[in-house]
């Protein structure tokens, strides 16, 4: 029924269009961030799109694009992603789950279904306006205070608040309570998104279901020691942090695979103190990444391995200090658009998957309010953020034709 | 016969001369290199006190001082340190050596010994001037070359090469090789220094005789894995090259161990890439040195560690390298001046030890050439290279009083 080629074209010269040089802010990569030309070109370009299809579209109240094919007040199904970079950035994250969406109304039009659908472009889900992820839907969702959008969030090109520069690219942010409205009619709703990692190439599917986006612990586990020369210092003499900072690290990977159900643990950061050849460390702190959609396992290795350090810091005289930075609980999706998503994606007879989703997305959001559900294709490699992200539009016209079918399924 | 009060007195006196103004660069630590206006006042006050005990004070022809009680042709024994600092240096790590040696020399004449000495205070050990520790030894011994002195050894301050820096400061760099003739008449050397760890405060000792100066192997280790998403990057597809240099910074430490004889094994440094908390490193790179006093342990941790990375590496699916940076061979002490300062010491009745040091000093290159060892004190917590560095003058005196009876025995 689905042309899944022409599908796939149109979703390729959309993307191509998008990488253009009048929609990214660099010449090696794809730049696109809030209130900049460049993200205003982008968000014309779906706007131009839509209106061609009938949509109403408009923005709300601080630049997140709402489209829909029937008048306020009427139920809807929303389908999107975000349209925004990261500063060095790919064509796909993103941009990709947006062109989808405009796929989905597109064919619901061509194929004569009228369903009743809402596409969301939401602003700022990289954080590379101001530093800031997941800016957009949190402010939807009320995840914001006045005084952050007022004076804590400013531009990281020239320190201005978020606010001032919402306002001067004509916003109301103001009413930035009123964003929320966007989600009053939505039915359902379903992200597509590059997985971001190779689970999906290295299992050979070209769909993930996803049946939970993951939570997590951020922090940081700071050992402290005693600096001493490396050189005259016996090993018997020694309070050296390092040693319970590779403990740690090990813990960690061993932590995260006992406890299962997809709970991932990384160390991304690590610092000694002074940091020289020939001096033993008087400290060493590393950062602690620790995920996972399984709320009870994620949050006990982050206690354990908190644990674990101070132990094995005593062990060897020290001490160890934990400190979050952050925490955000898992997000289940909904189980009847999964159960919808599945049997599409069954009927297509294209090899995919039920997976989680490591990464944070806006649908983290949206599904406080919102049954949602989240679909994934492959990038090559995993690789993301980086300008060599690369996916295929074949798949994302698979995912189109799934999402489409689900959506109607759910009427 | 030696009163050890006057002694520690006039050291004392002669230590915190050396720690005003006039003799240190900046306001919160000693810090003196050569060619500037604070060292060579520091080089005046020594000669000025030489000279009034009768000895013929001259410079080599780049700048290291060299005083003797004979003239040239005549056997002499050598006394000495540095009196250079780190850039945040304390007011003992080589002056109080000098200084040490200066006592010996006026103890000699007050005693009415008239043991024929050469004290001798190198240029440039800490390398604080020319970024190479060592210095002036190492010229001594021709461990350089004149390419290196001419063009590759530059200023930290301004980039300018070592030997313009020596010849507007009125020595004669293009004579380097005759800085060699110094040693000619030596029959031994015995240099004293703060032990720069804390053995010697922690078991109770007063007085450190150096058995060997240990030999190093400085090297670096880097571990090649994959950057992945930290989130969305499940346990099993990871290259994590963190997990790697983990498991070296603790096999290092049981290779340490299990080699004893003192050797020892210090990760002072570790980087991972990119170093984010959401990205599985892609590499990590970590720093090795390596030590000991017996040549086969510690080049045999420095090869075991290195096959270690690569074998835990591959096990992994990942790649390591080990770059040796520098190697320096141990250097036994003279057993014969090792005894006399060891019967010395006994006779003192005070509390000292024998001990290898983990450190590296000039007596590493005297010892090419003169039957060499040296005497440690201790300092507080084994602190140097800082502001805090403390020492007691009483032990130096000590020190003294050991050295010129151990001289005196040897003649």
């Amino acid at each position: 029924m689905v042309d899944r080629e022409r599908s796939a074209a149109r979703i390729e010269q959309d993307i191509e269009t998008l990488a253009g040089t009048q929609y990214t802010r660099s010449d090696e990569a794809i730049r696109r961030y809030a209130y900049t030309p460049e993200y205003r070109a982008t968000l014309d370009y779906f706007t131009a799109a839509l209106r061609e299809l009938g949509f109403d579209v408009s923005e709300d109240p601080v630049g997140t694009l709402v489209a829909r094919n029937r008048p306020a007040g009427e139920k809807v199904f929303g389908v999107g992603s975000h349209c925004d970079s990261n500063r060095n950035g790919g064509k796909y994250d993103g941009t990709m789950g947006v062109v989808t969406a405009l796929e989905v109304c597109r064919l619901n039009a061509e194929l004569g279904y009228d369903l009743p659908l809402q596409l969301v472009s939401f602003l700022e889900e990289e954080g590379s306006g101001f530093g800031q992820m997941l800016l957009g839907s949190r402010i939807m969702l009320q995840r914001v205070t006045e005084d952050e959008l007022r004076e804590s969030f400013r531009a990281i090109d020239d320190g201005r608040p978020f606010w001032e520069h919402a306002a001067d690219a004509g916003y109301e942010p103001e009413r930035w309570r009123e964003s929320i409205h966007a989600l009053d009619d939505l039915t359902g709703w379903i992200e597509m998104h590059i997985e971001q990692a190779r689970v999906l190439q290295d299992t050979d599917n070209r769909i993930g279901v996803v049946t939970a986006i993951a939570g997590y612990v951020h922090a940081d586990i700071t050992v402290t020691g005693r600096a001493d020369h490396a050189g005259a210092t016996p090993m018997d003499f020694r309070l050296d942090p390092g040693l319970v900072a590779a403990e740690c690290i090990l813990e960690l990977e061993r932590l995260a695979r006992a406890a299962g159900k997809g709970t991932v643990g990384t160390v991304g950061e690590i610092a000694f103190e002074p940091s020289l050849i020939n001096v033993v460390p008087s400290s060493a702190r590393f950062s602690l990444d620790i995920r996972g959609t399984d709320e009870d396992s994620f949050r006990s290795v982050a206690a354990e391995i908190a644990a674990f350090a101070e132990q094995a810091a005593a062990g060897r005289g020290m001490t160890a200090r934990f400190e979050q930075r952050q925490t955000l609980a898992a997000t289940p999706m909904d189980e009847r658009i999964v159960g919808a998503l599945e049997a599409a994606a069954q009927e297509t007879g294209e090899p995919f998957m039920l997976m989680p989703s490591g990464a944070a997305h806006d649908t983290m959001c949206v599904a406080d309010r919102v049954p949602s559900a989240m679909v994934f294709v492959p990038c090559k490699d995993g690789i993301s953020h980086s300008p060599l992200e690369d996916a295929r539009p074949a798949d994302a016209a698979l995912a189109a034709e799934i999402i489409l079918n689900a959506v109607r399924s759910l009427q």
